[in-house]
């Protein structure tokens, strides 16, 4: 198109309830969210230090090398950021390493190797014995369709091949109707006999990246276990319509070792006038270890990095901390999250509001909330201001991350940044989440609206509503 | 991150005043609009489309082969989708070819050959002399400091260099903020008696693609003008910050032919009650030669083009005639839309809407539109069922697109769509607007939208207002 000034309204949010007087949101003054958007946007440092991030440990699955390296490096970066009470919190972590051999090959009539699949091991799968799995394939769509195969499946190695939904609307939603597979494969082809698993790659893509993630691993009792691409899944598909035995040999020499200690590595900006009142920022550290972990969650890392700088480049204090939290093991695990609930659970009270950004690093779309209420309009009002930034709306969900879902189980008021997801599962957990995936500008508007939330949400004269808890405790304050 | 399932909540649109019971919105039913989407989502095909057109007609500026082939695809595309009334409709064109060498040239010292910077003739741009042209480097940021110049501008080569702004939150207002320069530095620049020009490059990125684009051309009284990378822009601006003059040589063998005859492309589904009036959808066919256009206006095109095939594909016939409008010529001189409203200007009073998609083939967004309102209103409500996959809001602008403009102007209600921005103008108009940058889901979102926005108004009751001519003149009807 040609030269057409037009300019982007801000939406408007549909509030049920007008907000009490009481909690009226102190977002920041339009000359504090102009400020951080001339910052963010005319000096922009997400995508430098994703770059960063991505070049220091461009491998850091929990127990690895790369993971202890991306610890230093968050240290590091926090320091220079200018972060106060920067350490590093100990966690011990499980340790998987993938090894060097990941082969499906498809075997001809007289068992000689043919065509190699295009596979990787799902996190946690076993390794196959010395010299790999010969079996025949059997497909199946659900775990129902397995248990129907009765003894058919004893001794072979079974296909999971439901696809994610491409016609929901939310890809997520399509990927929580299809990642039962991933999780359950393993463990569900033992109970039946089966050999090894086979599941579809949890992507909405054609192409020929496998894409792993976490599988339940129970120590002997489950199989090795596979994700296949997406064009290798369906050519398996069309070879068991012909009605053939389809044989295979797999082999993986992943394998488990002894539990390692890591940690979380946290920093803040102490607040001016309730410095015990903490308002938490974070990504997740650790990535699966196809790629760089580059949406997945170095993003989520690097703009909770970038919200304490551009505060800081403000020379702005909130009236209560700012703690950046970088959880490690998110993805196979949740050790770094839960042991930073049990080292603070005697100030979880005092945690006013925990944001999380672990959905890639794309184009803002909104953020979720566990607040509901006068809370919730509270949060909405302060993201109507992030109209013209790409927030379009702060929804109440009973979920909203892995890593902050302890801190809402224990009450504290928890929301999860949402960006566009139409690319996000093309790269997610594969070989393509790598920094070229993601968007300078894109990237460094999530962390602008993060910044104003988390700003907005630390000065607020009155702190949100606790959550709930489903036991009635209450944590300590 | 890993399993937890979320649901995006359709957001509500701040609507000033409820809609008018006569004017209440006839949107489709929800069956309707989900058999959309599942047919969009499920079966795609606007990307397979687009790949066609970018294969068919890689270069298709005005006048060119390519574009003479686009129209041949676009009328086939439109036979095979089964829709009625195709034809070409004519109009002349103007006829500019880059040519073969456009070059230039950092001298050293002596005169010689020192470095190729990355640069392309813009739009419209005369030829250098044979053996090129050879100047002094003097930057501006604006007309105002070339007319300070004076008489140093004589002879020399004018670098107009101001930036798009990032720190604008719209990509398209910091691009209207910068693009005179494109648009008059080959006028301004011979006013000045200066010998050529070079223009920074249209874009956010920082890379080393020059973008082309419109100039406004004179015979005989504007000097060839290139577009130059935003790395050599950089670059050169550093080199004449150290204050040495920096000696550049010009080879550009661009030029003008005589105006061709061309045409736009138009075919319809008839509508089942009121087929004379009209709800028209389009993208322009032509693009400039850089690369494939796949987004300018590829995407455009083909959205159109899958607006009517979902329409056919669930055998739905609208009230009123959906009309498919396929314009040659919007990137350098508009005579398609003009030639559009020529020939249809006695039936213009007909015609309930027109909806434009020129702004890439991103995930959706929202729309604008030139109505106010209730009719705004009307618009307003059919997107909010849109929420889904991505449509936050239906603002009003004076402006919503460039073919779509001719018709507003004698009243007809119109409306663009809009895509997410952030990185549009990285590809617009350069060598990156290939078809690999174009995502399919994100691409056939916009369709369906588009889809669910012409039904809906070609279904309404009661069309939307005409838009107010600023004569007060009254097309007929």
């Amino acid at each position: 198109m040609q030269t057409h000034p037009f300019s982007i309204v801000l939406l408007g949010l549909l509030l049920s309830t007008p907000p009490r007087a009481s909690q009226a949101p102190q977002v920041p003054a339009p000359t504090v969210l102009d400020a951080l958007a001339k910052e963010a946007l005319g000096n922009p440092r997400a995508h430098t230090l994703l770059t960063q991030l991505c070049s220091v440990a461009p491998k850091r699955l929990s127990g690895s090398k790369g993971a202890a390296a991306a610890v230093e490096w968050a240290q590091e970066t926090m320091l220079a950021i200018g972060l106060k009470n920067v350490r590093k919190e100990p966690c011990m972590v499980p340790h998987w390493e993938r090894g060097t051999v990941e082969r499906l090959t498809l075997l001809n009539k007289e068992g000689e190797a043919n065509t190699d699949l295009s596979v990787c091991a799902l996190g946690g799968s076993p390794p196959t014995p010395p010299g790999g799995i010969e079996a025949v394939v059997l497909m199946v769509r659900s775990f129902d369709e397995l248990t129907q195969l009765g003894e058919q499946a004893r001794g072979q190695a079974i296909f999971f091949n439901r696809p994610m939904d491409p016609t929901l609307s939310d890809p997520f939603a399509a990927y929580s109707g299809a990642v039962d597979q991933r999780g359950g494969a393993g463990v569900a082809a033992f109970k039946a006999g089966a050999r090894c698993a086979i599941v579809r790659s949890m992507t909405l893509a054609y192409d020929d990246n496998p894409h792993t993630g976490a599988m339940r691993y129970e120590k002997d009792a489950c199989v090795p276990t596979v994700a296949i691409s997406t064009f290798d899944a369906n050519e398996l598909e069309a070879r068991l319509a012909l009605n053939v035995s389809v044989h295979v040999k797999l082999e993986l020499d992943c394998r488990w070792f002894a539990d390692e200690p890591s940690f979380n590595v946290v920093g803040e900006i102490p607040g001016s006038e309730l410095p015990k009142e903490i308002v938490l920022v974070g990504g997740h550290l650790d990535a699966w270890d196809l790629a760089q972990g580059a949406h997945d969650d170095g993003a989520g890392c690097v703009q909770a990095l970038e919200v304490a700088r551009l505060i800081k480049a403000l020379k702005l204090q909130p009236r209560r901390t700012l703690r950046v939290v970088l959880w490690m093991n998110e993805e196979n695990g949740g050790r770094g999250s839960a042991a930073y609930r049990d080292l603070h659970r005697e100030e979880l009270g005092l945690h006013v509001f925990a944001l999380e950004s672990d959905r890639g690093g794309f184009a803002p779309r909104g953020f979720e909330s566990s607040s509901t209420g006068s809370s919730l309009d509270v949060l909405a009002r302060i993201g109507e201001k992030l109209g013209a930034y790409g927030v379009g709306f702060v929804n109440h969900s009973a979920h909203v991350g892995a890593d902050v879902g302890p801190l809402q189980a224990l009450g504290v008021p928890c929301a999860g940044f949402v960006p566009d997801s139409a690319r996000y599962f093309d790269v997610h957990h594969s070989a393509l989440d790598t920094i070229a995936s993601v968007h300078p500008r894109e990237l460094e508007l999530g962390a602008l609206c993060m910044a104003s939330m988390c700003l907005s949400v630390a000065n607020l004269d009155k702190p949100l509503d606790r959550i709930p808890l489903p036991s009635g405790e209450k944590p300590k304050r």
